[in-house]
């Protein structure tokens, strides 16, 4: 490294090196400009040294002075110098703010978030949920097993598919999704589902909450819309809804699943979970469907239908999707393969009625405007090869031998305090409290010798007249479960009853 | 294929053959059912004709009588078949609904959009633009090229990050974003624009537009917050704003950018472009932003930089990121990939200051939840290993040589006409019109030989008084342009000039 320029005066003009490029006073004042700020930053320069007189500097690195002026002017504006009328400029003192080094604040009054944005964002319920620490074998709801997973042909198509992308010209990806995945996506829901639809009318989402959240927005008229929701019920949906200004109508939920026959005639929206009831696991009888899809005639108003995880079905009854039997238009199907495939795909998508289908392309136009190109083409290619389909028949056996023994301990075992509820789909299984009146300390229990198991009274409005404990085995295997429900019995023997 | 199994009258039971499975009552019930329908779907059975006595088809396939009466009860419940008292069921005809068969519509009111939709969603300005058909070389804005592009060193990276992915266990990746991508793209932003951020600052969005939705629904207060946007200014902004219920305040942007002084003292948030400006090209002076920072310090507005192409500079101006001198923690700074890798990733950011980072978050946990963890870390992988800066350095003489051919046939060829506005920045340059009461022949002129290219007039709320013709050079090449533009002159010399 050379040493410092100097001056005429044989004193180094600044305590490093400047590097100048040769020609261009344009170029020369940003380099200039940001060489010094870059000292500043680093402290190389520090707080309350003064700046070489604009002249001397010049001079010494053959600049015009114009040059040295308008750089310090720069400094001075972005807050790294203090001008001194008359006096050589100094080094300001800066804030650590950010994480990074950057100019002094003013002394002004900090901002506040409650005085700027929509008081709605501070509605408890839209709160995100604390982080919890698990271990990786727990009771966790909603995560699906990584073992088994493809991940080598995963792995294979997206080489492929971007091979094939980088011959293409650049562009922004339809809004709806692409073709290839809308095809695949109609394809896979029509054969596993019965779901009537043709690729026209599925929408690609960013996962089934950004299907709510576009469902919410362009069905929610804020203040006005009153949303029936499952009590209890999946806590995201119950956000989007709320987020958007509805007002929320909880209904609660019996071994049939919603009761329909709660409504109030003026809900606009419900929001149904019919193969598998999260969280209690129950399926919607015929009955009810019936009734539901009657009601939602008579009254004007639109079904969604949350089908997160009724792909995996142990059950011999064959009742398939709700919009299968939906003659009248009104019944938004929204599936995701987080749990089918994996959560950090973020891929989701709602079927539609036509009559629903601009105003949804409109709302998520306005959201983020396009699809993930990529992701899509690997996610349709995945399908249509026949990938999903052997991947859930693969995890099927698994999930099914993991709740067979879930059930077993919850019968025997755990039958003094818990009754599971009856369910034939998903990843996980809920048991009713027997003994309400302890139902806190045994969802104690299970908090500290289960974990990952969840009260329903966390999917709950209101606390529950009859909580249950719902447990998950998307990522529990067979012994470590064993394991946790001897250990959750002997606690609870342990417990003095009331 | 088997002959269809005959009754004890030697006769076939269906059509066709079914195939049961041995055991389980309930399985045997499924299968019928979905078999059944499916004959119904592929008209197999026509509409009209009858099914088998639930007797017949019962001894005919050893099953019990109970089992065949639940699958016919099941397909009258979805409308595919006719119940008739005292006789055969009989099929349905079915409605062509969604381009799938599907049992027919009851006979009742269709659902209408404009009943059951929230009215703003009808707002002309959030329809979604008709898609153009354009040539692969044209004058479109905001596409970058894709030749060039390291498409082999991407593939490389989604390689191993795959890989990586494959061997820990699944989970939903946070909120906020992958923590190695926040990283990548804080030292990215602190590095080439000067932003003054850590990683904790930086949230992950889809796209840009996923950024102002944010903000949008975080900042405003339906029917009561007002929003200051450039006019002419980016549509997708005011869509966002549109959406999420702001009142719209349209100002006037001259040569030096937006008209500060020409926001009235109610605004709550400013949503500007101050590298390149959209659509106009112009940069937002050093005085009109000190004077915008002291604004929104006095009125205690934010404000939303936009910095969508500001990493392509062509001038020596040293001007960073507003979002630099921003001394009271009031400016939002938006980025995207889209322009400077490909729109396909659909990734973006914002870095906010940490008093709206917690209302940022609850708003996108509503919207979509989660990050979609494999693209973001072979994002991350690129940025951090230095690709996306050698990409840019490596782009910058081939928009800068379409650039300066695109200028010189403005100045030369086009001067009669058309005036280009300086700009320093970006994947496009406007012209400003000089005719502005041939202003429409000229743009019906350029949209015939120059395709891609377009009138400022398609960016503003209403006409302007001297609208201009935005050129984008991101897909155009040099002989191309040449040809087009020359096209152009001729066009405009053969019009009667008024």
């Amino acid at each position: 490294m050379n040493d410092p320029v100097c001056g005429k005066d044989g004193e180094p003009v600044l305590p490093f090196e400047l590097h100048l490029p040769a020609r261009g006073e344009g170029a020369r004042l940003q380099a200039l400009h940001q060489q010094l700020r870059a000292a500043v930053l680093d402290r190389r320069l520090l707080p309350g040294a003064t700046l070489p007189a604009t002249r001397r500097l010049a001079a010494a690195y053959g600049l015009a002075r114009n040059t040295v002026v308008a750089a310090y002017d720069l400094l001075v504006a972005e807050g790294y110098v203090l001008p001194r009328p008359q006096a050589r400029a100094v080094v300001a003192e800066l804030a650590p703010g950010r994480g990074r080094l950057r100019p002094p604040p003013r002394g002004s009054e900090p901002p506040r978030a409650d005085a700027a944005c929509q008081p709605i964002w501070q509605l408890p319920l839209l709160q995100r949920p604390a982080a919890r620490e698990l271990p990786p074998r727990s009771f966790r709801l909603g995560v699906p097993e990584h073992l088994h997973f493809p991940a080598e042909i995963w792995r294979r198509l997206s080489a492929r598919e971007l091979r094939r992308w980088a011959r293409a010209p650049f562009d922004y990806p339809p809004t709806e999704g692409l073709p290839a995945l809308r095809d695949a996506i109609a394809r896979h829901v029509a054969f596993t589902r019965a779901v009537a639809c043709s690729a026209d009318d599925v929408i690609v989402t960013r996962g089934a909450q950004q299907a709510f959240d576009l469902l919410a927005r362009l069905l929610v008229t804020p203040g006005r819309t009153r949303v029936a929701l499952e009590e209890p019920g999946y806590p995201p949906v119950r956000a989007a809804f709320a987020a958007a200004g509805a007002v929320l109508v909880p209904i609660p939920v019996d071994d049939e699943g919603l009761c329909v026959d709660r409504l109030p005639p003026d809900v606009r929206v419900i929001s149904v979970t019919p193969s598998h009831q999260s969280p209690t696991g129950v399926r919607l009888s015929q009955q009810r469907r019936t009734a539901l899809l009657d009601f939602a005639q008579r009254q004007g108003a639109v079904v969604i239908e949350d089908d997160y995880d009724g792909e995996f079905r142990f059950g011999a009854r064959p009742l398939d999707a709700l919009q299968t039997q939906d003659r009248d238009d009104r019944v938004c199907y929204v599936g995701t393969f987080s749990k089918s495939l994996f959560p950090a795909l973020r891929q989701g998508f709602v079927v539609a009625p036509p009559w629903l289908q601009r105003g949804l392309l409109t709302v998520k136009h306005a959201t983020d405007a396009h699809a993930d190109a990529l992701a899509q083409a690997v996610l349709a290619a995945f399908i249509a090869e026949g990938h999903l389909a052997r991947h859930v028949r693969r995890m099927l056996p698994v999930y099914a031998a993991r709740r067979q023994a879930l059930l077993q301990s919850l019968q025997t075992e755990l039958a003094d305090w818990l009754e599971p509820i009856p369910s034939e789909a998903g990843l996980h299984l809920a048991a009713a409290i027997r003994r309400p009146r302890a139902a806190s300390r045994i969802v104690q229990a299970a908090r500290v010798c289960a974990p990952g198991a969840q009260s329903t009274n966390d999917y709950a409005m209101a606390p529950l007249a009859r909580p249950a404990l719902a447990f998950g085995y998307g990522v529990m295997d067979v012994d470590t479960m064993a394991g946790a429900l001897r250990r959750l019995r002997r606690q609870l023997e342990g417990m003095v009853t009331t």
